[in-house]
């Protein structure tokens, strides 16, 4: 298992001094539709912050987004005070709120349940250490992945998984397992302490069900979302 | 690489009898909102129909979908008619439409470009198989993957690829790679006769810059969003 850093915050966006953060993080409810275009905004502010670019008006930020400049303007006000007309908006600033306000630069465990081909895809992948999240523990039901090692974890059978999560303070479960179980295996994660699953069995979870927030993530949904939209499209090679 | 099948049309959804089907077919524009709820619909009605369940009350489906009744009625009024009063839907009817209209039991082809830890697990899940998707080749751009076997695949160097795309009557490019890569081999696509691009790159395509559908899946944005839900409830265990 990795070493789970000390407990102070570290920061993932490369800004050391705290002291200037958060001059706008916003007191207004965002809306959903909004929220769900931060992370874009986020990744766009990280690139320019990292290209030492430190203003950015409307216009240029709605080429690299494609999202149009109202549409931006739309959204960002809630970040309000950090675009200012001539001058534009202050990448550092606006990259700052962001990211306080998705959360980033916070510290998480979690469990990857299902050690499948996307569970140890996702527990080899950089992706959830570069949100700041720490995989604790890999869970697996079939005897042949059992005892092996993903990522630096010992695979355990998911009837040792509450017990786990209750001891260890983990803080997302994300679900790499068949639809038909990932209802069963909320109700044995409820009541340990995990705050939020990450879903990409193909059975969508709600928060009412589950009683914490999920995030779905349905491939084959998407595969047959672009299937459809394929098939609009006149084959140009018939 | 694995043999493609005979040109029909096979029959993913196990439904033998192609004179049966279609009998509502809309030839209204679908919402978008409404497509993207479609593949859940689909999800529900298989299993129902995998369960003899020929028919079901709109109270029921919207048990089972977790969509509210009213919602479920107004999205299933675009395949009209397989509603009644008293009665509910006739599941198999309504099954075989929707998977019609998803383009569900049509064949395509794909290549994996990027053979990380992504494009492995996806090359070897039964995810595309299970939609109709035949892997016609993997690409990357790394001797160290290049030249071995991924999914009955041998790994291509990318520069391959434009070629290999013209010359195979690829349908989809599944792009696994990293965002900075992702636009430029949106250019190499581009006059293939690829149709569509499922895209997991962290950084959004869309068809208009592409010319072709895109849909985007980006894992990192979801996990942000998680987060975000997450903040706004108050760690009990404080």
């Amino acid at each position: 298992m990795k070493k789970v850093p000390e407990q102070q915050e570290f920061d993932i966006t490369g800004i050391p001094a705290i002291a200037d953060r958060a001059t706008a993080v916003p007191d207004e409810q965002i809306p959903d539709a909004v929220i769900k275009r931060l992370p874009r905004y986020f990744r766009c502010l990280r690139e320019l912050y990292n290209r030492d670019i430190m203003k950015i008006s409307s216009a240029e930020l709605s080429e690299i987004t494609g999202l149009s400049a109202p549409q931006l303007r739309q959204d960002l006000k809630y970040f309000g005070g950090l675009g200012q007309r001539g001058y534009g908006y202050n990448v550092k600033k606006l990259y700052t709120c962001i990211s306080e306000y998705l959360g980033v630069g916070k510290k998480y465990t979690a469990v990857i349940i299902g050690a499948g081909n996307l569970g140890k895809a996702l527990s080899n992948s950089r992706l959830l250490e570069q949100r700041g999240v720490w995989i604790k523990g890999v869970f697996d039901i079939s005897d042949k992945v059992i005892g092996k090692t993903v990522a630096d974890n010992t695979v355990r059978h998911v009837k040792e998984v509450k017990e786990f999560c209750k001891n260890n303070r983990v803080d997302i479960a994300v679900l790499c397992i068949p639809a038909n179980e990932s209802t069963e295996l909320c109700d044995i994660i409820s009541g340990t302490g995990v705050r939020g699953v990450w879903n990409f069995s193909p059975c969508e979870l709600d928060e009412k069900s589950v009683g914490v927030p999920v995030v779905n993530i349905c491939a084959a949904d998407s595969l047959m979302i672009l299937m459809r939209e394929m098939s609009e499209i006149k084959d140009k090679r018939q």
